[in-house]
């Protein structure tokens, strides 16, 4: 059974992928033990990609844009995985057909393979099950891979911690189209690409794109040295979807050059390792079922001032018996 | 006994408020069990300051411009606590003398009380502590409280989660003064301070002003709707000092009628409740003798990509007996 996913992915099988992936996400203890089972076999397959982060407001025309640049990749003839992080969006409302009509060109491609990600999960857990589905397409030899984010909410610093590269989808007309996106998440950016610069609207492209170019300078310069850039780009006509990926590259060979590009993923890894201690350490605290019943009372006291916070979590791991103890401070 | 302590901070006694936020600092269980019983018996005294978070790079004048801001703030009248913040600054590192000494017209004035944090305190520590000191100050009566970090570290997220008002502190000439401080801080400022903008510096400290203005425009707008600002000042002629105070009042005036300022302390402090409760349940993990010995083997194997991290976390979940008992997936 477990040599039958982990054979179906190493052939780069995209069914037996998609059921792997499903798994991943599933909430069946069953399921996830045999999907870790699989990625612990797939492993040593994985590493191999350039994962990018694509970010951007509703309405800024990431479909369009990722279905141009990632027809664009796959003309280089290599092989795509576009994996969507949201929790909240209508996109991640189940509707794998709905995701694959978005980005129809992209979706008939032999070399690429979509999926968005399972409705309704919680953040760590949209986090965890999308960078193991990176590791799994990794395995079944995808060697560019797009992670999604709708750029509103948190997902963006989950989704900047699990890739190697940034990337930040804006509109001609500088400010405005930030409102939804969140602060600090500017920068974060390796490349801040200001799309629909087509037309009327290119000579505010051109304007936005000066004025974040101001704006940039401002800003630390990155430990991967890289020089974050702004550019006009257009994915309905394809303008300056070309340079975009020359520019990634450019990204890549810089940063593999100085070490940053497997630093920054070895510290991912271990970014990664201490997460999930974290989430699951508070996963099990606050299902205790003491703990669970207490939670909202307490809350309200804290939240109104009535207890202090430090008197408050002191209550709620006394209530705890398991993590009692096992209190050091005790 | 734990009367004597509140009652000497209720009377707004400096020294009785200097020991208990020694008790704070301690890590004695003794200590740490008084000082919470006495800031249980505060808490209703408490949450009535402005907080400041003042941040700024080594160099950018921090104390000579803390000295000028709190000497005006106590010619208001007011009462002013200055406590600072830093795990790994020269000035932490037990040196109460040090910061006395540089803050030396401040130190001896009556309304207003100095504190450096103890120093080797990790992070988290810091943070628990310092919220808990200014709980204190409250308590004892101070109106406006600083809490300074030198903005070069994690602490500055850790600061803005716990102030109203969040001022970076910044030199003329852009861009290179930035170096040290972390990505992220800038869209996190409700006021940006260019400080030494005196003599030949000035119009230096104009053009920088216009600068960050530019890229301030480009920044999404804060849910307090409180336009960041960028001042010029000169700690050392006093030069904007009161305008900042002024800024600061206009921020409380608008946030308080806007419902942020309290929404924001609100959520402050339920964050801060669950902050607390990961603080203590990772502590108590990663002090588990069985996981204390196995990690550094793990980590090793994480970062080089021979172990995946979630079989890595299953694997110190599972070694750590009475977490695993709890753990809901099984």
């Amino acid at each position: 059974m477990v040599r039958d996913y982990v054979n179906g992915i190493l052939s780069s099988d995209k069914f037996i992928l998609s059921k792997t992936i499903t798994l991943v996400e599933s909430t069946l203890p069953k399921d996830i033990k045999l999907a870790q089972e699989v990625l612990d076999k797939v492993l040593p397959h994985t590493g191999n990609s350039l994962r990018i982060g694509i970010t951007g407001a509703p309405g800024v025309g990431k479909s369009t844009f990722i279905e141009a640049l990632g027809n664009w990749v796959t003309k280089q003839k290599l092989k795509l995985a576009v994996l969507t992080v949201d929790p909240s969006s209508q996109y991640s409302k189940g509707s794998i057909l709905g995701d694959k009509t978005r980005m129809g060109k992209l979706s008939h491609n032999a070399l690429a393979y979509i999926r968005p990600s399972a409705a309704g999960s919680v953040l760590g857990g949209v986090g965890q099950k999308t960078r193991e589905s990176i590791l799994l397409c990794e395995a079944a030899g995808y060697e560019v891979i797009f992670v999604e984010t709708v750029g509103v909410g948190q997902s963006e610093t989950v989704v900047h911690d699990m890739v190697d590269f940034f990337l930040l989808l804006l509109l001609p007309g500088a400010g405005d189209e930030l409102q939804g996106i969140k602060k600090g998440i500017l920068e974060m950016a390796d490349l801040l690409a200001i799309n629909k610069a087509e037309g009327e609207n290119e000579s505010n492209a051109l304007k936005t794109k000066h004025d974040f170019e101001q704006a940039f300078r401002l800003f630390q310069k990155a430990e991967s040295n890289w020089q974050p850039l702004i550019v006009t780009c257009s994915a309905l006509t394809e303008m300056g979807i070309a340079d975009i990926w020359d520019y990634i590259q450019q990204y890549k060979s810089l940063t593999q050059l100085n070490g940053y590009f497997n630093r920054r993923r070895q510290q991912q890894n271990l970014s990664w390792l201490h997460e999930l201690v974290r989430y699951n350490l508070e996963k099990s605290f606050y299902q205790n079922a003491t703990v669970a019943q207490a939670l909202p009372a307490i809350e309200q006291e804290v939240l109104q001032g009535r207890q202090a916070a430090i008197s408050a979590a002191r209550q709620l791991i006394e209530i705890s018996e398991p993590f009692k103890r096992n209190d050091p401070t005790r």
